[in-house]
């Protein structure tokens, strides 16, 4: 009868339930730690029009992109939370109030080539804050703790934000007669992690046409290193030559003065001079976050401060700054790693009852009770051998099994086992209820990541 | 310099700040709800192959979906969450536990005619109990309590879960020696609330060529009316005479029976035989839903038992029950009936922290200190007139404001402005908290729909 073989396409994640729970987590962790910092949750059309996305063009994007027709229309997947946040924002101006703090966590669609942990579907966790005309440095300086504060609720310890900022790049070159080839440079530079200083060097003045001695000046620049004190002193030496470093190197100074009182500690926070994010529209500070233990997996949550949002919709000047964390791609590193908390409940109920008795009123009562007290709780009804039944219980992962039968309905009692210390006990439905909640409690308070 | 004018597609529903926060509670209630009956919660692909999707064929979905190629694949966006069900199922047999339970709540696409209160992309809440090869009548007989909890939970109260089973149909329409005509009979019948009963028996002799016994033997039928114990007793009167009607009259006996035990008032549910859904997989009980205050809008929350989920991809047998809410179509509802509770807090933080300095060092530690107990907390960092930075707290609905000038630095403490009542205290930052938090508690404790 069956005639097509089920299959889920290539490069589309989908997990089982036990997983599943896991990322659900992981999820509700970014939607709560967003929402402490006052941002708003949206959600936009996974669906727009292809005018609308492509507003800005550009090569990968438009290789990449689901586009189709329906009917008339030419519309397309969105690619990423940016460009419907900045249609959004162009749109309901009026209604805002500004800064507008918005967090979206959704899906988004790249048809790369598939590639082992490389995703065609996968979910982006954005925050962004949007200025109306204008947007105080203290915004940039806050984004620190968003990020420390959603990694470590997370369960992630060995993580570091590395931070830069795109107007001290920018001034440095142009002190060195360079501004033209900053681009080159900045792409250049970002490979020296792969390849070192040495071939940094013989790239710059090979292929960016820089002078050995200009060459030269940047590797002493980007080798700048130490505490976040110590960078901004080694970086004095180069004030008052160029506007623009000035400015750079007062809002670095800015965004370093308050981590303390934002929360975050030196040790999980470092100026890098070498980072300067691919992407043309930041022109402030720039943000990425590495796991210590994985460098190679590249940053996990990246961003920076633009200063026009929106300009392909609106005249309107909308400077912003945000982050944002490729959930999907983390999920399977982490998934990879074995760095998921496997102590923490993955089952679907906390509590199965399983009924003894033809007759299913009891079992049905104190499911409903359990409910009532919160408890995820599952009623087991097919008819099976008592062995088949306690291994769904153990299949699923299931912490409590609630027996009722005759005795125990005489009783007005339940048998609670505790499928995890093979204990087993006869107790009023409150005192099991009691019981449940105590131990889930616990189950559940762990972090999803292990340290 | 703006190219595009930015637009949202009509049909997607694309919700401001204020409402995006009700309707993330309506998925939160969802979530719990579902959760706390043992589901699991699922998440497949928005894309998959068209081949899968369209394994069953058929007109309306053909003409509706989305479809397009990339490269060599041809995809199409989902347009329910059965068939991805289906596939997931089927594909992963071997590592579920059976009965499996698992809830889905997504965004799925149909391409419909534009219309007012149609949408083309919408949330749909499913959930459904899988079975391998068999499944106790009594998850019919849970489900009504899914259902109730549901809309308790969401705050509305006057609604009534409708349920009858196709085998009292196919049973009864079998004894007439109708069953050619049921289809045609129950697509009748289903116009009974539209055009009433005389229309419905012309319609039953024009069209469906029954004679005017047949049809008044219908009539009689469907007008059986009652409570739960008046209508089964009633339909005592027709067994014997058919054993799927006897099967039929057995189960929607156990449904009713375990009502009580599951908490689900009589108020709230009601046998009804015109019931018949029109979708032909359902062979069981069938649910429907209906807010009695808006009989117009119809059913909000159907559902029923079905035989086979995933012929077309697997042998294995595999009957479910399950329930779908068509979440964005009910919210926009709900939202044009005046009926969600705008006493509800919508504003994207509870504490809008103000400093009165130049330097942000205290009012960062504030804030970092509020969110530490759990308080969504903004910093407000733009420099603007102190009137200018009430009237943002204001127009987001923030319900307190956090003073910080160099009186409360000197002293400590912050004067709190409660925004609702206009009172304001000199307090400390613990107590400044403990204040917040209990009118938070207060001011979030209610429900989503207005009684």
């Amino acid at each position: 009868m069956a005639t097509i073989t089920p299959r889920t396409l290539s490069g589309f994640m989908e997990l089982l339930p036990g997983p599943q729970q896991q990322m659900e987590r992981f999820l509700q962790t970014l939607r709560d730690t967003y929402a402490l910092y006052g941002f708003t949750p949206l959600d936009t059309p996974l669906v727009e029009s292809a005018e609308i996305l492509l507003a800005k063009g550009g090569g990968e994007t438009e290789k990449q992109i689901y586009r189709f027709q329906k009917g008339d229309a030419d519309l397309a997947l969105r690619f990423d939370l940016t460009v419907p946040l900045a249609k959004y924002v162009a749109m309901h101006a009026g209604e805002l109030a500004f800064p507008f703090r918005r967090f979206q966590i959704g899906k988004v669609y790249r048809g790369e080539r598939a590639q082992r942990g490389r995703f065609r579907e996968f979910y982006q966790a954005d925050i962004d804050i949007i200025g109306d005309g204008k947007l105080d440095i203290a915004n940039e300086a806050e984004i620190p703790a968003v990020i420390y504060s959603t990694f470590t609720r997370l369960g992630l310890e060995r993580f570091q934000i590395r931070v830069n900022n795109r107007k001290i790049l920018n001034g440095f070159y142009s002190m060195l007669g360079l501004s033209e080839q900053s681009g080159a440079i900045m792409r250049t530079v970002d490979k020296l992690d792969k390849i070192g200083p040495e071939k940094v060097r013989a790239l710059l003045v090979e292929e960016a046409s820089l002078t050995e001695e200009q060459a030269d000046e940047i590797l002493r620049f980007i080798a700048i290193r130490g505490t976040n004190a110590e960078v901004l002193e080694a970086l004095k030496a180069y004030q008052g030559k160029n506007e623009l470093f000035d400015a750079g190197l007062e809002e670095l100074g800015t965004v370093v003065k308050y981590l303390a009182a934002f929360g975050v500690p030196e040790t999980h926070f470092a100026v890098d001079l070498t980072i300067a994010r691919g992407l043309d529209y930041y022109t402030g500070t720039v943000y990425e976050t590495l796991m210590l233990d994985h460098p190679e997996i590249g940053s996990i949550c990246s961003g920076g401060r633009y200063d026009n949002l929106a300009a392909y919709y609106t005249d309107r000047q909308l400077p912003g700054v945000g982050i944002s964390i490729g959930v999907t791609r983390l999920f399977y590193v982490l998934q990879e790693q074995g760095m998921l908390n496997g102590a923490l409940n993955t089952a679907p109920a906390d509590v199965l009852v399983l009924p003894m008795t033809q007759d299913l009123t009891a079992a049905a009562e104190a499911a409903t009770y359990f409910r009532s007290r919160g408890i995820r709780t599952q009623l087991y009804t097919e008819q099976k051998k008592f062995k088949a039944k306690l291994g769904y219980a153990d299949k699923l992962g299931i912490p409590f099994v609630a027996f009722l039968g005759e005795d125990e309905i005489a009783a007005e009692k339940i048998s609670l086992k505790n499928m995890k210390t093979g204990a087993q006990e006869l107790l009023s439905l409150e005192a099991a209820a009691d019981t449940v909640l105590a131990v889930m409690e616990d189950r559940n308070n762990g972090k999803l990541i292990k340290a």
